[in-house]
C-alpha cells in the first residue's frame, strides 16, 4: 500500500527533471541487441533488420483506472507495462522496448516513484524489455503514466484481427473474469475501510482474483507456446475490456459470425465463488468484466490436434458465416446475441 | 480561442471510445509507405529495411503546459506533435509515425475534441507523418496529451549529443527567445481580460512572438538544408528548455568546453522591442527561455564554407577542451559561466 514515508521525503524539485528521470532509470538494464541507445539523448535508436516494428500504448488515470488507497505503486507500475506488452503479445510480436511518461501531482515523494519505477523495472526485467525513452511531468492533480511499448515480429508471423475464417476454431488463454471481481473484492474492503478505519481488509480467500487485478501478466509464455506447437492464429486480440468486446472486434474487423460456447468458457473455481457471494452471473462477468489480458485468438482446425488438451488453452467457440451472427450458446442451449458491454473509458460519470 | 459551441455539442459518451477514435482519425491519410498498418488493431505495424527507428515522447498537461485560456485546442495539437518531432529531427532522422494518447475530463466535448485532432492532422500533412494509435481516456480534471513520434534513419546519419570536438562550431537554427516572450504576452494579455472582460486583446505588435508560442513548427527544413549542403552535425539537440541548458547537454556529453558569443545570438527585432517593453535582457531570455524548438548543433570547423552566410544558420561558438568550461562572452568581453537556468518542469508550484 502507498504509505507516506515522512521519514525519508525527498522533494521532486530537488533533482530536477533530468535528475530525475536519470535517478529513477539507473539501474535498468539493456535487454535487447535492437536497443543501440536508451535514455539519455532526445529519441531512442533501435535497430531492426528484416523486421517488423510494433508499437502500442496506453494510458492510466488515477481515480479513472487505478485507486492509490489499494493499487500499490509498485503494481501500478507493473500492470501499466503489463497492460501495453499484450498488446504487441496480441500481434504475435516480441515486445523489445518500452517508453514510459509520468505526470504527478506534488502530493508524490521521490520514493514514491521510486516504488512505481520498480514495478516498471520489475516488469522490463521479467519480459525482457528496454525502457528507452519517456517524460515526466507535474500534474495539478493526481497521477497520470502513459506507456508506449515497442515491438517487433517476422512479417509472415505478424497475427491481425482480421484473419480469422468460417470454421476456425475460437481460443483464450487462461481463465476469464478475475481481475474484475478482483476489483470488486478490493471495491468492497475499501468501503469497509472508510467506514470503520480500524478494519482489517479480508482478503485471504480472494488471493488469486485480487492478483489479477494488481498484477496481471502479459501472457508472453503463450505467444512462446504457440511457436513451439507450431500454431500460427488466423486472427488475435487480447481481452482487455471483456470477452464480448474482444469477440466483436474479431468478428466485425475478419467479417465473420461465431458461436461462443457458456460451458466451454474457462473460470477459476475462486471466480465461480465469488460469483456466487456476490450475487452475480459468471458468465456476464466474463464476458463484460475486462482486464484479464489473456490472448483471445482463431485456428484452423487442422491445428486443433496441436492444442487439444493443453491446460493453458480453451477451445471457447468457432467462427461461422457472417450472416449466421455472433451468439452466446447458452448451457440450456439458447443463442443470445453478443452485444458488446466491455468496459467503456468514456462514460460520463 | 476555445468556444463552448452549445449548438453542436455531442456527449462523448455516445460514441465510445472506439467509436471516438474512429471518428477522430477517419481523415488521417497514410503517408509513409512504411506503415503498414495504423490505426485499428492492437498495435501498429511498421517496415523498416535497414535504417535505424527513432523513438521520442512528451507529455503536455493543462495548467502545467498550456492554458486553454489563450491557447486554441488546434494548436495545442499541432504544437503537441511539433515538441516531439522536433526531437526526432534533432537525432538528424525523419519522422515518419505518431501515437497520441489523451485524458479528458468531460467538460470537453466532442467539437472540442475535434479541433484538438485537427490541429494534429495539419501537423501530419505538413511534416508528412502517420497517425498509428493512440489511447483515450476521460480525466478527473483538465486535458493532458500524450505524443510518441518515431522515425527513421540511416545508421550512419544519426547525429548524437555527444560527438561534439573541440575546436567544432557551434551553431543554431532560426532566432530565439520569441516563444517564452510570447507567453509573457499572453500572459498579461489574460490578465487585462480577467480584469476588464470587455476588453480586447492587443496582440498586433506581438504577431511574431504569439505565434512563435502558439504553433512554432519543428526544424525539419533545417535537416534536409544540412543534408543539400552535405554538412553532418557533429552532435545535435533541439531547444526545449533554453539555449544554456541545451549547451550544457551537449558540452557535458560530449565531454567538451564551450564558448558563447552574446553578439552572435540571433535574436528576432519584436523580440529586442519586446525585451524593452518588459524591461527584461534578451540574452537572459534567449538563454533561459525555451520552447523555441530551434536546432543546436555543432559542426567541423571544415563545414564552415558550406553554411556560411545561410540565412536560417548562426554560427554563435566554438567548442573548447572540457577544462576551458563553458562559458558566455559578454558584448563587453566578459567570460560568464553559464549555468542551467532552462524551465524546470518539477519546480514546486
Amino acid at each position: 500500500m502507498l504509505k507516506d514515508k515522512n521519514d525519508q521525503r525527498t522533494s521532486l524539485s530537488e533533482l530536477g527533471e533530468f535528475g530525475l528521470i536519470k535517478h529513477l532509470t539507473k539501474y535498468f538494464a539493456i535487454n535487447c541487441d535492437t536497443t543501440e541507445k536508451a535514455v539519455g539523448d532526445d529519441a531512442a535508436v533501435l535497430e531492426f533488420g528484416d523486421e517488423q516494428v510494433l508499437v502500442t500504448t496506453d494510458l492510466l488515470v488515477e481515480g479513472v483506472h487505478f485507486d492509490l488507497s489499494y493499487m500499490p505503486l509498485k503494481h501500478l507500475g507493473y500492470k501499466a507495462v503489463m497492460v501495453n506488452l499484450s498488446d504487441v503479445y496480441a500481434m504475435n510480436g516480441t515486445a523489445t522496448q518500452i517508453t514510459v511518461s509520468i505526470a504527478i501531482s506534488n502530493r508524490f515523494t521521490l520514493e514514491a516513484l521510486e516504488e512505481l519505477y520498480a514495478g516498471i523495472q520489475l516488469a522490463c526485467t521479467n519480459y525482457k524489455v528496454d525502457l528507452v525513452g519517456g517524460d515526466t511531468s507535474s500534474s495539478t492533480k493526481g497521477m497520470l503514466v502513459s506507456v508506449t511499448a515497442i515491438g517487433k515480429a517476422p512479417k509472415q508471423d505478424v497475427v491481425y484481427r482480421n484473419g480469422a475464417k468460417p470454421n476456425d476454431l475460437l481460443v483464450v488463454s487462461g481463465d476469464l473474469g478475475g481481475a474484475y471481481l478482483g476489483l470488486q473484492v478490493l471495491e468492497r474492503e475499501k468501503q469497509v475501510f472508510e467506514a470503520n478505519p480500524n478494519a482489517q481488509p479480508e482478503l485471504e480467500n480472494y488471493s488469486y482474483i485480487v492478483e489479477r487485478q494488481l498484477k496481471p501478466e502479459a501472457r508472453k509464455d503463450i505467444i512462446m507456446l504457440l511457436k513451439d506447437l507450431d500454431v500460427k492464429p488466423t486472427s488475435m486480440i487480447d481481452i482487455s475490456d471483456g470477452l464480448s468486446s474482444e469477440i466483436l472486434h474479431l468478428t466485425s474487423q475478419s467479417e465473420v459470425g461465431c458461436n461462443l460456447y457458456e460451458d466451454k468458457i474457462p473460470l477459476d473455481p475462486q471466480v465461480i465463488s465469488t460469483c456466487e457471494e456476490f450475487n452475480v452471473d459468471a458468465t456476464t462477468i466474463a464476458l463484460s468484466g475486462g482486464e484479464d489480458y489473456e490472448l483471445l485468438f482463431t485456428i484452423s482446425q487442422d491445428d486443433f490436434d496441436k492444442i487439444k488438451g493443453n491446460p493453458h488453452l480453451t477451445v471457447i467457440g468457432h467462427m461461422t458465416d457472417k450472416s449466421e451472427g455472433v451468439h452466446l450458446v447458452t448451457r440450456g442451449n439458447q443463442k443470445v446475441e453478443i452485444t458488446a458491454q466491455g468496459w467503456n473509458a468514456m462514460k460520463e460519470e
